[in-house]
């Protein structure tokens, strides 16, 4: 079966649950066994609960763990909530070593160790578990090839089709000295292309990227992406190999992280999904609002210092919007550049003042192009010179504060050593807000008598 | 030399243009070739017109190919045209060809047809220029090593061994029928491991993903993201092997294309940099914020028509900002996860009406949890429980309409096959502005005389 773009997941949801339903188990399994684990995956989240049920009835437990490998986590975790100890130990001995280590680190420690005990590859995975989950260690498996670097191309050739490395980890082979330091890489294709008789010590590369167990994994990814390879070796202080990250792994990782940052920007947890139960997703959403809400009553306070103006003009909140909103937008443009610029390494702290200075040089020729032309309506409108001085030089202001602010805030939280994005655009709507509200309202109590 | 992720660009500015100062020049080739050349593109996008000049100087054609695919796209093309066509026909032959199409794509097409014909590998590359940049034909390369079913693992090898495929492209290899279909696909290490006397056909695998040339970047990427592929096998109609899309260049399309969706819902062009000139970054971001304006002037109309009710009751500008704005972030919740949803392919049409129903049930139970909260406030304040009303049923009301919106703006977007993310921000702050005016400053009007 060659599959295209337009696998129709609803199509098989529908011809699964009727075989099912009629209990005929072997076209089920039939059906199942013609679809890619990536889309038996889909299906199974599709599912209801007793038709997931159904689906894992029908795999192997080879089946089950390439299904794991690609479910998304919390779907995963009930999977395994359920599944009996001893079936998951058999399980996990057929998936990939850094996808078991994800499953066990989803385990109480001491069922952890329960299962282990159960495993074939215990020995492999164990020390997987040291790391933490979003760490480069956490993402790596030992699932890699050895070679020493004395060998010929020939004897590594015969090396690798007597031990057949499992899985499709074997792109790269790893060069290790006596202590087990990586000294050079050879991909499978210099060792097919090189004179047989040749020695590994002089095919292999030597310009090595490596990265440290303790990495985030974002920057595992930055490298990845950066130097274009397929896989990252992870080596410790002492240079010994740890094990390896595949590309597929990073690429959710890059694809992961650029949600999360667009998801903290407007305070959403960086999993939130949109099929998630209604009741998770309200308390995962209220508490960010609550925030808001503080913020918000910030903004109000300082339009109640002003409320005896409002009652002598009462256009002012007319304009209010305006000002605020002007220079929040721009305030986001400003902030959503400079995290994104910081989270795929374009932007660095060095570069914080050159930043900065730019984003209030533009903030100010958009405060002066739009201060102009809101000024220029609101004296057409009130025939008044002074609305338009009032409204006109508020906005420039405010338009100023926000070029500053949405430079400052994501570069001091990471100067801070916090995420640039979390929680920025709240902090920054809060004071194009505040000080809108306070340039526009405290100009024209000072004003008031030409306003009026 | 052992490369880490401190990499320090900004010492190796200061090396090589002291180098290049003092006509150095062994000392500074050797620098840097010392360099990988994805540190010599960011070094040479630092550095200043003389410098990025004095840097190519020091580079073969074939270290300037290499320099070429890691370049961002803007900097290639000032690059490329200043090069003499002639040096720039020798730099393409040594590029991966992905990368000399979209070189040449930049060229006028006169320009193009010059270059080609004084290059060597012109046959391979005049295929590629027939598509767009951004689509999966766009991406490909034909840099792939085809082989025939009848061959035997052993003749693979020997096959692979004399054709020495260039690049790393050969990790899978394509087994073509007689009108060049692609009927299996092979990968290195179930080559190294067979029997030397196996057939291919017996060990390649027939279950193969592949993308039409027409389809875009993004559902190419997703293809190789869900499956977790190395390389997308790009066929015709006919099932013709056209060319290969390596996951490498799939990853910048995934950072690439979340980094747009992140930028459109704010109104920022796809491709602005925090380091692009002045002048430009102004051009491109007022046209967003001069929109923004026209929206800003609905909300502010909608308070005008109320002008006269806040004469009677100011306060009711201090609730203006917190109506608008908790409806506002509410909104711009649910727009980003239903657009980030429909990029990564979790959201498809026909789950419109159930996230519609979901966002709208959150939006009430936001309503009625923030409206009470805020209406207790009013009521608090102002001693009057008419405040408290009015407040807490327009922030309930305007919470219900932002969840509403927040959905339907993105799914209507994307009905209409417009890019979801494309200006939803705006739309739907408007919205929340001018639907939270009405509601406050209505049922104000309404009870008027219960609140002064």
């Amino acid at each position: 079966m060659t599959m295209t773009a337009d696998q129709d997941t609803a199509t098989l949801v529908k011809s699964l649950e009727e075989l099912l339903g009629s209990d005929d188990i072997a076209a089920a399994r039939d059906l199942l066994e013609s679809i890619h684990p990536a889309d038996q995956a889909d299906l199974y989240q599709r599912l209801p609960p007793e038709g997931r049920e159904g689906l894992v009835a029908l795999l192997s437990a080879e089946g089950i763990a390439q299904l794991i490998a690609h479910l998304e986590e919390d779907v995963r975790e009930q999977l395994v909530d359920r599944m009996p100890r001893a079936a998951l130990a058999a399980v996990l001995d057929h998936a990939a070593n850094d996808v078991a280590a994800d499953v066990l680190r989803l385990l109480p420690p001491s069922e952890t160790a329960r299962v282990l005990s159960n495993m074939a590859t215990a020995a492999d995975i164990t020390p997987l578990l040291g790391h933490a989950d979003e760490s480069a260690g956490g993402l790596m498996t030992r699932g890699y090839v050895a070679l020493h670097k004395d060998m010929t191309a020939a004897e590594a050739m015969t090396f690798l089709r007597l031990s057949k490395p499992l899985a499709e980890e074997a792109y790269y082979l790893y060069v290790l000295d006596r202590q087990n330091r990586l000294e050079g890489i050879v991909n499978l294709r210099q060792l097919i292309v090189s004179d047989p008789q040749a020695v590994i010590a002089d095919v292999m590369a030597r310009d090595i990227v490596t990265v440290s167990p303790d990495a985030d994994q974002e920057e595992a990814a930055r490298l990845l992406q950066h130097y274009r390879l397929r896989a990252l070796p992870v080596t410790d202080e002492q240079g010994v190999l740890s094990g390896i990250i595949t590309a597929d792994d990073l690429i959710d990782v890059i694809a992961e992280e650029a949600t999360e940052d667009m998801y903290r920007l407007v305070g959403l947890p960086a999993d939130e999904s949109v099929f998630a139960p209604l009741a998770e997703s309200t308390r995962r959403r209220l508490p960010w609002l609550l925030i808001n809400l503080f913020a918000a009553f910030a903004a109000a306070g300082m339009v109640a210092i002003f409320e005896g103006t409002i009652q002598k003009a009462a256009a002012l909140a007319v304009f209010m919007p305006v000002v605020a909103g002007q220079g929040g937008n721009a305030g986001i443009q400003t902030i959503t550049i400079v995290v994104r610029g910081i989270a795929v390494g374009e932007i660095e702290l060095r570069d914080a003042r050159r930043v900065l200075s730019k984003e209030i040089a533009i903030g100010i020729i958009k405060g002066l192009t739009f201060g102009l032309l809101v000024g220029i309506v609101a004296w057409a409108w009130q025939g008044e010179w002074a609305w338009g001085f009032v409204v006109g030089l508020a906005l420039l202001l405010n338009m100023l504060v926000a070029g500053a602010l949405g430079a400052l805030i994501p570069l001091g939280l990471r100067t801070l050593r916090l995420d640039p994005a979390v929680a920025s655009g709240v902090f920054l709507t809060t004071f194009t807000d505040v000080f809108g509200f306070l340039f526009l309202l405290g100009l024209a109590t000072l004003l008031i008598s030409h306003l009026t």
